[in-house]
């Protein structure tokens, strides 16, 4: 089975996340809107006229018969089934807890840019933006990424869960990916307190197939239309 | 086994989804933060220094030897072991990608009070506040709404997923009464246009353990202290 992606074709966004568990995992799949036809096969994948299960908003997989949506439940459904994640329930539970704290921080990390309205242009809110901004650097960043390093260094310290990789550490290698990019002073400030996670983010970096994806055309650049987004006024 | 629920004890919040599964499952649960000694135990359940698989934020249930967070998390828990979603995976993972949805428009109603910083109080931010619930009330609730109508008259009108009660249709109950505390006028004039969330809402409210739920002291009334929150100049 060929999985089929449906995600915007510029943007690295929610849908990275969602790339680097199939790529870790060396599973076949079409980033779809990236082919011939460009968006259209997107928009209509998330339209709910078009299919009984539609999801709200991309990123979405098609796995067979199945149309997952929701980023979190997408790796849920690839990490047991690509050995991504425990295969006992008690431990699939605790690494999509993980990854939907992953998540809270990225919803978090998008309202730096547009904490007024997704509906209008960041240079609209910017004023709003600059204050929001402050106080995830300040805040923010720190209470999370303090947990994530606490809950790695709980777990022995080289894995979030278990004792193998899981899609967990591949979020967080692109949750501090997407930090950098978007707040280079802030982290470089923070990141001697989180020791582990610094170590974690270069293991996954050299992991065989996120080296060749990154290396790759398929990892997009990051730029000012996705999630994590370099305004230098923001810092 | 009686559950043990670690949750703010003077709000509904993110806790009242997982209130209304252990209430319509009839399940034995203890609401931790409401016993005697107050708030002290929940914020034991929440510091990662106590529990190794310890959460980033209440809700946190504890489910003999798990200890699990994340609202959605949980009752992707509680409704596979309650009957509370569908029993195959195709189903069950449906019914937790709405529910994650519906989590993400109750983050977008937290952020109408609290735009710019968690760390402030809603006062400090009232001009932000004012410009993010008007884009609210008029984009995302029709947005976020018009959507789960549509999924509900695809699958019949009757429930959100599969022909049986969930608790997505219980999350659906409470997020419209949330939303009708907090934007009355907005919800007045929209509601017409969703008639099978309506008639939803009206058979959860009936149904026998949640109708004794609703009328015992066991449900705190909405304040604005919680996520919904009624601000006369935020409509």
């Amino acid at each position: 089975m060929v999985y089929e992606l449906y995600y915007w074709p510029t943007i690295q966004g929610r849908g990275e996340f969602v790339r680097l568990a199939l790529e870790e995992a060396g599973a076949a799949y079409r980033d779809v809107a990236r082919g011939k036809g460009g968006m259209k096969p997107t928009e209509a994948a998330i339209d709910p006229h078009e299919e009984v299960r539609a999801a709200f908003a991309p990123p979405v997989l098609r796995a067979g018969e199945l149309l997952i949506g929701q980023t979190a439940n997408i790796l849920l459904y690839l990490g047991r089934k690509h050995g991504l994640a425990p295969r006992a329930e008690a431990g699939w539970l605790w690494a999509h807890q993980l990854q939907l704290t992953i998540a809270d921080i990225v919803n978090e990390a998008h309202d730096t840019h547009h904490p007024v309205s997704t509906n209008l242009y960041y240079e609209e809110q910017k004023t709003e933006a600059k204050k929001r901004a402050a106080d995830f650097t300040a805040e923010r960043i720190p209470k999370f990424l303090g947990y994530f390093e606490h809950i790695l260094q709980n777990n022995g310290g080289r894995h979030m869960v278990g004792k193998r990789l899981s899609y967990v550490d591949l979020s967080i290698f692109q949750l501090i990916e997407g930090l950098r990019y978007a707040f280079p002073k802030a982290m470089a400030k923070l990141e001697p307190g989180w020791p582990g996670l610094m170590v974690l983010h270069g293991m996954v970096a050299v992991r065989p197939n996120i080296a060749a994806y990154l290396a790759s055309k398929r990892r997009i650049p990051f730029n000012e239309d996705g999630i994590f987004r370099r305004y230098p006024e923001l810092e």
